[in-house]
């Protein structure tokens, strides 16, 4: 059946219907299906909203729908995850062609909703439109933790500090790597691209460890969505700093380097998508959060003073390197058009 | 200059000022440029979110990008006001071709952040992504009213009760009618096209009217976005009601009368983007909203015992008729591709 067929407002009752079967929060007042959803709130509340757009953001031919309903969530995940706060009410906007199957909209919702479940979020509302471009826009609402006296901890952009460590969660550039074997790049063994291509599917944002770092004591983070440098590059700029960062110690997994040799650093510093979060702290803060994490945390450089607010990359011989790779801009570039 | 000539975080530094510049709650703890906006909250937080796209509700052939801003704000306070609330933080998506001119995009913005003075709202955040179909989603999030024991008064669309009167706010069918002669219909005099092309490409939601309902006492509402039949559907239909409608009392315009004198009743039943409010209520409640309020208010019915929840459109001699238009539905039909 096409969701023409169905119509916006079955297709509306059907969204609803599995939402309410996936359970809703004690906090939500009014879910799907009034002109807006309510609940109860208290403290700092967050927001964050990312459209994913056929062509640009992903394919059809290569991203199956119940992924491109993870990561729609995920990808907002991520932006909670780095302001330390913790994810709640969903609203899920769906432009659709008219010829749409209804069952590619169920798996989409259906990885949305296993998203959704694993990150402990609700889908409150939303937004049906026809439109012959596919587009799935996600906004994400949370509240920022809080300490003992009630005061909200949270990560910024603008929190760093001269002398603050820089480091980085998992690995980078796995998911710019799954990306090129998706376009048809062969290169490496099947378990290292289909590793590679997991990563690009299927975002899994370290919600823990940013709630885990701002308890911590960490006050600057940015999550990685556009590329290490570019992302750092938002961090320098907003906290008014330079940073140096250590080519080596940049985490690149052997998936990685096994399909893509040549290309690792490049798309570890620039590809995108890797939804691992930077944070910046004093080293013993960083220690500290190291010690209580439960995925490999990398020291990959520090923030320096410079009023240029220049990122130099630094081979292990001390030498400067040229940056590799140019990050993403998503009004010059788009990805799988290249 | 061309948007993809500033770039994606050019243009985003563009946005951050213009808002910046018009002025921010003293509840925002962090607006725009981190990874999440961030702000103070107590109670029943609301929110909704509305998408506009080129082609299916609008042409930027027949509309100014000021009044895309504009309306792309408004039919969300619209949501808010159906809920009795009040708007605070707006978040801004954009789908922008590359060749897009910044120019535009400043007038876009310009008509948003008019609105946003208008209705007391700040932009705080969103997200720009490029797409060969100009689109607009706004997400706009409120709280609700509460009464001196700090209980939340929310209008919903499941409030009504049998023998409610069924009232609503301005005239419906301008919408439409102006939209029919963006399109190209010339009919009336120019006086009445002027107002009916006004009532579709800048619509002004009666928050005002919205609160002050829930204050005293209306519980159920809905704002016409559809089309008078269908949203009073979807009342019917969480409430678990039917209703009936006197075609005499819907409130018709003079100049819809004169431009479309075979269609008025048609528009004003089915024709949509009117953004005005539905509200049922006890008699005496409506009443007492009609004395306090400033724009005129039609009691056009009354909501009654109906287990099919039908909607039956009477004439003056008591006569039941065929409903006339058909409402809107988003995967089904597209305004400006009929």
């Amino acid at each position: 059946m096409k969701v023409s067929e169905l119509g916006e407002f079955g297709l509306i009752a059907r969204l609803a219907e599995a939402c309410a079967k996936a359970g809703q929060p004690s906090s939500l007042v009014i879910g799907i299906g009034d002109d807006a959803a309510a609940w109860r709130a208290s403290g700092v509340q967050l927001v964050t909203t990312d459209t994913l757009i056929e062509g640009t953001h992903f394919s059809l031919t290569h991203v199956p729908w119940r992924d491109l309903g993870w990561n729609a969530l995920t990808v907002n995940v991520s932006d909670i995850a780095a302001m330390g706060g913790i994810p709640e009410q969903a609203l899920l906007t769906l432009a659709l062609a008219p010829d749409t199957e209804v069952a590619d909209v169920d798996e989409l919702l259906a990885g949305m909703l296993e998203a959704s479940s694993e990150y402990s979020t609700a889908i409150v509302g939303g937004d049906i439109v026809g439109c012959d471009t596919t587009m799935v826009t996600v906004t994400l609402i949370g509240r920022a933790l809080a300490d003992e006296r009630g005061e909200s901890l949270l990560m910024t952009r603008s929190g760093a500090q001269a002398g603050d460590a820089i480091a980085v969660t998992g690995h980078l550039g796995d998911s710019a790597g799954g990306l090129r074997i998706l376009l048809g790049e062969s290169t490496g063994s099947a378990g290292a691209a289909a590793y590679l291509k997991r990563a690009h599917l299927h975002h899994r944002p370290p919600l823990a460890i940013g709630q885990m770092a701002a308890r911590e004591g960490v006050r600057a983070a940015i999550d990685v969505s556009d590329g290490l440098l570019q992302d750092l590059g938002h961090v320098c700029e907003a906290s008014g700093l330079g940073a140096i960062v250590h080519a080596q110690k940049i985490p690149i997994s052997p998936a990685l380097r096994e399909a893509f040799p040549k290309d690792a650093l490049s798309l570890a510093c620039g590809g995108g998508e890797d939804y691992e979060l930077l944070l910046a702290a004093p080293p013993e803060v960083i220690e500290s959060v190291r010690d209580k994490a439960d995925v490999p945390i990398a020291v990959i450089g520090e923030m320096a003073t410079d009023r240029q607010h220049r990122i130099r990359l630094l081979a292990e011989d001390g030498g400067e390197l040229p940056p590799p790779g140019a990050g993403w801009d998503h009004l010059r570039g788009a990805a799988w058009r290249r």
